[in-house]
C-alpha cells in the first residue's frame, strides 16, 4: 500500500467546514470556512468542491451545519428546519447520486436521534469520510491487481483525492499501481471545459511526485492508436442498476475510442455511487451548465461574441463498453444487471 | 450557388502580402503587412496563418516577395538567393502538403522567367488564390449534393475561408448545403489547444448568420450518440496515396466515433493537398508543437507549474474510417490506392 495520503479536499476543523476552493487549483490553495447549509449547498453548485464522492462527504457535514442551526433555532422542533436544508443541499447537483445517498443517510440517522442531533450528526459524517478513505484504498489495491506490469495509463477529469476523502478512486488505483512499480506512464485528459484534469489531477499526481503527461482530450484516441495506454481508468458520479457510468462528459468518447483499440476500460467507484433505483443510464439526470463556460478558457473569453455553446457536464457510458468496475466491494467484470445485484447484495468484504 | 464569400484571410494589396492575424480573432481584427519573405516563413510557423490552402496561398506569395528581393539585390544571379528563400518558406511547418506544393509550383515557373521574374510570379500566385476560390466553390456544391435535407452537421478546427482562399473547404459544404437549406444544425468542436473552431469556425459562421453550436472536443462523440448529426465534416493537410488523411489533432477521434454511430465522415480538401508521392498516412510527418500551447488556455496557465504535455498538432485518420473525399476533380467513395490514383491522373473537370 502506498503512502500517497496527503491531500484533502474536505475537513472539518474548528466547529466548520473547511473546503479547499479547487476552483483556483493549482495556481491557489484557498480554503473555504462553511458554518451555514445553504453555503455548503452554494458551495456545491458553484464546484468549489466536485468528485462524486466528495460531494457526498460536503453534503454529510452539510447536514452536521443544518442540525446545529436548526436545533440552536428551535431545540424543541428543529425537524422541519432541518429536513428544508436537506431538499436544497440534495438539489445542489443532479447527477452525483452520491449527494442524495449521503443526504439521505444523515436524515434517517437524524430521525433516530432524542436531544442535541450534533455529536451524533458529526460522528456519522467522520464516519463517511473515513469509509471513503478506505474504500478508496481498497479499491486502489483492487484496481491495480488488474493492471499488468509495464502499462501505460490514461485517466479523463479528476477522480483522486481531490475528488474524494482522499487517495481517490481512478487516481487511487493510479497511485497504488505506481507504488507497485507497475506503470511506465500515466496521462491525463485536460478535461474541457473545466479542465480538471490539467489544474487538478496533474497537480495531485505531482504532489505525490508522479509523472503525468497532459494531451488535450480530442488526442486520446490517438495516443491509444500509438500504443501508448493498455488502461483507460475514471471514476463516476452514478452508477445504474445495469452498469451504465455516467462521468464527466468526454468519458463516453474515450471508452469508444478504447474499445476501438481494444484498450481496457476501468471505472473505479465506492458502492456509495451505484444507484439501484436507477435502471439504466437513460434515467439518469445529465446535467447542463451554461454555454458560458465552452465558450470561455482559462478565465478569458475565447469564442465570437454572441456564439452559442451545448455544454452537458456528463456522458454516458454503456456497459458493454466497460470492461471492469471497481468498487470496495469487489470488482465486476463486463458489468450487468445481475452481476451488479449481486455486488450490491452481498455483504461488504 | 451562396454568396458568403467575404473573408479573406490572405490578400496582396500595395505589393505587399497581408495577413488576417489569426491569433488573435476573434477579438481583434488585425492584418499584418509582410514585404520579406523570411518574414512569411516565420509567420506559417507562428499560426498567423494556417490551414493547409491558406499556407500554401500565403508561400505562393511569399515566392513573390523573396523573387523581389533578390532580383533587386542581384538582377543577374537572383536565383541562389530565391532558391535559399523557398527552402526556408518549404520548411515553415511540416505537415500541410500545401506549403511544398506552392513553393514547387512557384519554383517551377521561375526556373523557366528572365528578367524580372515579379510580375510573372505574382500573376501566378493570384492564379493558384484564384483557383483555390474556385475549386472551394465546386468542392462546397459537390460536398452538398451529399447531404440530406435535415442533417445535422458537425465539424473540427478551422477549414473554412480563413484556413484558404476564400469560402472554405469543410465550411464550404456547410456553406452550400446551408444556402440550400439542407441543414438543421450547425456543430463545431473547440479544437484544444488552439481552438480554432471557437475562435476561427464560430466567428467565421456568424459573420455569415450561420447558426453554429460549439462544444468542447470530448463532447463530440455524445452528441453523435444523442443522434443530432448525420454528418461529420473536416479539412485536411495532406492525403496520402491510399486515402489515408492528416488533420487536425482530433480529427481521428472524432473518425473513430463516427463509424460507432454509423455516422458518415466527410474529408473537403482542393487536390493540392493530395500527396500520390506518400504512400500511407504512415508516411506523413507529424508536426508536434511545444507542450505549453497545452498547459495554457485562453493565453493564462492552466496546469500545474512543471507539469508536461504531449502536443501532436495533427493525427491520421485512416482511409477505412472515411466515407467520401471531396475534392474539385470529382468525390471518392470509401477511398483506396486505386480510387485516388484515378481521381489524379484524371483531367481536372
Amino acid at each position: 500500500m502506498s503512502d500517497y495520503d496527503s491531500i484533502r479536499a474536505v475537513r472539518w476543523i474548528d466547529d466548520a467546514l473547511q473546503l479547499l476552493d479547487q476552483r483556483v487549483l493549482p495556481h491557489r490553495e484557498t480554503c473555504l470556512s462553511l458554518e451555514r447549509c445553504e453555503d455548503v449547498a452554494q458551495a456545491i453548485s458553484d464546484m468549489v468542491v466536485r468528485g462524486a464522492p466528495a460531494i457526498g462527504i460536503t453534503a454529510a457535514y452539510g447536514a452536521v451545519l443544518a442540525a446545529r442551526a436548526s436545533y440552536a433555532a428551535q431545540p424543541s422542533d428543529w425537524r422541519a428546519a432541518f429536513a428544508g436544508d436537506m431538499r436544497q443541499l440534495a438539489q445542489a447537483r443532479p447527477t452525483a447520486v452520491n449527494l442524495a445517498w449521503a443526504v439521505e443517510r444523515m436524515q434517517r440517522l437524524a430521525e433516530s436521534l432524542e436531544g442535541d442531533p450534533v455529536p451524533a450528526l458529526l460522528a456519522e459524517a467522520r464516519i463517511i469520510h473515513e469509509e471513503d478513505i478506505a474504500a478508496n484504498r481498497t479499491m486502489g489495491e483492487l484496481g491495480a491487481a488488474r493492471i499488468d506490469a509495464g502499462s501505460g495509463v490514461l485517466t479523463h477529469c479528476n477522480a483522486g483525492a481531490l475528488a474524494t476523502g482522499g487517495y481517490g478512486t481512478a487516481l487511487g488505483v493510479i497511485r497504488s499501481a505506481w507504488a507497485d512499480g507497475k506503470l511506465d506512464a500515466v496521462y491525463a485528459d485536460e478535461t474541457r471545459p473545466w479542465l480538471q484534469g490539467a489544474r487538478l489531477t496533474a497537480w495531485e499526481l505531482m504532489q505525490d511526485g508522479i509523472p503525468v503527461t497532459l494531451l488535450v482530450d480530442a488526442a486520446a484516441a490517438w495516443l491509444m492508436q500509438q500504443g501508448k495506454v493498455q488502461w483507460v481508468i475514471v471514476g463516476s458520479d452514478r452508477i445504474a442498476a445495469n452498469g451504465d457510468v455516467a462521468n464527466k462528459i468526454g468519458t463516453y468518447a474515450t471508452a469508444v475510442a478504447a474499445r476501438y483499440h481494444n484498450v481496457k476500460f476501468m471505472v473505479v467507484a465506492p458502492s456509495s455511487t451505484v444507484d439501484m433505483n436507477t435502471a439504466s443510464g437513460a434515467d439518469i439526470p445529465i446535467e447542463a451548465r451554461a454555454g458560458v463556460e465552452v465558450l470561455q478558457a482559462g478565465g478569458q473569453p475565447v469564442a465570437a461574441a454572441g456564439a452559442q455553446a451545448w455544454n452537458p457536464v456528463f456522458d454516458i457510458t454503456p456497459a458493454e463498453l466497460v470492461d471492469v468496475i471497481v468498487t470496495e466491494r469487489g470488482v465486476v467484470e463486463r458489468p450487468d444487471r445481475d452481476k451488479m445485484r449481486s455486488l450490491m447484495t452481498s455483504l461488504p468484504s
